[in-house]
């Protein structure tokens, strides 16, 4: 029986022993590097005398840079240590655990680049039904590489931040007009936290030693701002003013029961997209809006693993950094109940979405709440816990 | 008569006292910031004393950090003192001099989020008649905002940074192939190193306050890998694999001079993107290929000024930060010796560009190196200098 005396930390609940998501806390002290136990935070700084000399320094810190920078060794290292505190039957001297509820939660790196892909097939093909009803709806390079941009790392939050609706031009019949965007959408994804030493051309079998661990991203998405700018370059300030990720990174380590293959393309890979060893991941989410559950994409079905996705980012030669942050694109399956944007849910805006409160929706209106949750199978029957993604959107400012 | 006894550190030079910009170098302490005067770099921290507190920390730092997220107070106070000391008839004591030829610069500033424009017209009609020939050339949302997309700050680097061709894959007759790029070209632009405090939703007239200084850029691009990826989210591993930057940025206080209106677009503009007054710059530029001088850009001539690209780029909530980056995107002229890039000078590779030494080119060669320079009118009659970016092409890694 563990010290930590809470019914959420048990091997049947996503926040058990199995998990152990980092994040950062404040406390008294200042920002502390902290592990999430069931719902509760344990702050590190605290406890470092538990580690050796090397971990109780990355732990000691205010953020997670430093663990993220120091590579996989520490990283195991540190995970099957603090495995054994939390399983203890005595709590480790100076032990604090502060209540998730009655703690504040902190951006937990400093994200070096953001990229986004773009790598479920089935919102590929809707969106490009709903944008382009008279072209291909998807391109021909889409399954020959994961197709993906560069986004805006410096407007990356932290769940629970709020969400400012924003500004742009829109297309209007007599040329673009002016205002607060009037299709305001999200982007279910997951996200994948990069660490270890700077690299180039990581291959697939090394790019699990440069993902220090998994985020649910929520990458809100202005749609009529995107529709009018996104020629030839792509999207911009359509997606520009707010990437929310969760607050506890889950550790890449937790997933091992949760590796499933990628679907096969139906054509060759380029060598440098073939893995060796199944990468996909068996991750379920559930959207909520305003509380009611509104999507549940499968991210099983992606086209392509993480592994993939970092060896093609860094395959022309680009480096990756510790703090490095790339995510999925939107998770959208083949049936309706999938469907990981709003875009998609109400068919560019022509089909309404009912909430429990009997409230209708196509896209968000003011004061909207938007929580994204996911789980994937653990080790011996466990389910591994990714922590929730949530914002609430506040009205345009002046 | 100054002490600085260099005959480039002359008012009719483009690095006299009337320029005055500011880089890091290495030296025997270690990394310094320093400004350079005609052929040598002046370090700053040996010389701390000389300034008042506040910029004393500011100027014994080992990076432009400090400086660029101190505001334009300290910034226009440092330039006054530096003005006086560098005019002086007796050095400072501790001043050390040291010859750029003998000098190592490196990357001045931590690069945050860096954003690429699109902002010349000549450009993107040329781009997209080459690239598509049976399309429109410029889509109806050119003209009302600067379109543009983020690029990887991870990869942005020092002007004499030698690049290696990138790898990737570029559209084949039976599918896409893979290998060293084929079309690996330039992109002359100008870029803006942003700074003062983080801030959104900044207008036009407040844009000059969150801009530090000026540099030169070359983003370089692979034309096969861009060619074959950028449906429908833009160019990501066609450029993300470098971006050179001069050594040495130039104080926007400099260009007072060079302020030029930006060409009237023929129809109203949004509002915020209505300049108060005018922030077109009259930048002439020179692009060097293995010494022959191939092309000769002018910046007066872009659709956007910075103001009004940072005014954009923050009008949807986006904040800015110091250290971040945004370039102009490629300057072309409408003649065929004013276009900034090789797939436009070679027309899509189509016409060969014969060098002084009797080499033909349309694409860059292994060993091929690039120098970009640039220069504007300065106050009386003289000249500023934005520094070179120069880089040369190795050969694709195995």
């Amino acid at each position: 029986m563990s010290w930590i005396d809470d019914p959420a930390f048990a091997a049947d609940k996503p926040f058990g022993p199995q998990t152990l998501p980092y994040g950062v806390v404040e406390t008294a002290e200042g920002p502390a590097v902290a592990v999430r136990v069931g719902d509760h935070a344990l702050p590190l700084r605290p406890i470092a005398d538990e580690f050796t000399a090397e971990l109780a320094e990355l732990v000691a810190a205010d953020s997670l840079d430093p663990l993220l920078a120091a590579g996989r060794p520490a990283w195991s290292a540190l995970r099957a240590r603090l495995t054994e505190l939390v399983k203890a039957t005595a709590a480790p001297e100076g032990a604090v655990l502060l209540p998730l509820s009655e703690t504040v939660t902190r951006l937990p790196f400093t994200v070096g680049d953001y990229v986004d892909f773009y790598s479920s097939r089935n919102h590929a093909e809707n969106v490009g039904r709903i944008f382009r009803p008279d072209g291909e709806a998807v391109f021909p390079n889409w399954s020959h590489l994961p197709v993906g941009y560069n986004g805006r790392s410096g407007t990356v939050i932290v769940s629970g931040t709020d969400v400012e609706r924003p500004h742009g031009q829109r297309k209007g019949d007599d040329g673009p007009v002016f205002g607060p965007s009037v299709r305001l959408d999200i982007e279910a994804e997951i996200g994948f936290v990069c660490g270890g030493p700077v690299a180039r051309r990581v291959s697939t079998s090394a790019a699990p030693d440069h993902v220090f661990g998994v985020v649910t991203v929520n990458d809100w998405s202005a749609r009529d701002i995107q529709a009018w700018e996104y020629v030839p370059l792509g999207p911009h300030l359509g997606k520009s003013f707010a990437t929310s990720i969760g607050a506890w990174i889950t550790p890449l380590e937790a997933f091992a029961a949760a590796r499933v293959p990628v679907p096969d393309p139906g054509h060759p890979r380029q060598d440098y997209l073939v893995e060796d060893t199944h990468w996909g991941l068996d991750i379920n989410l559930q959207v909520f809006w305003n509380g009611t559950l509104v999507s549940k994409p499968d991210f099983a079905g992606m086209a392509f693993s993480f592994a993939q996705q970092l060896a093609h980012m860094t395959v022309n030669g680009a480096t990756v950094r510790p703090g490095d942050l790339f995510a999925s694109g939107t998770i959208s399956g083949p049936e309706k109940h999938q469907r990981g944007s709003f875009l998609e849910l109400s068919w560019g805006g022509k089909e309404k979405i009912t909430l429990d409160d009997g409230g209708e929706r196509t896209f968000l209106l003011d004061g909207d709440t938007i929580v994204i949750t996911a789980t994937a199978p653990g080790p011996d029957g466990t389910v591994i816990g990714l922590s929730e993604v949530a914002g609430t959107i506040l009205a345009a400012g002046d």
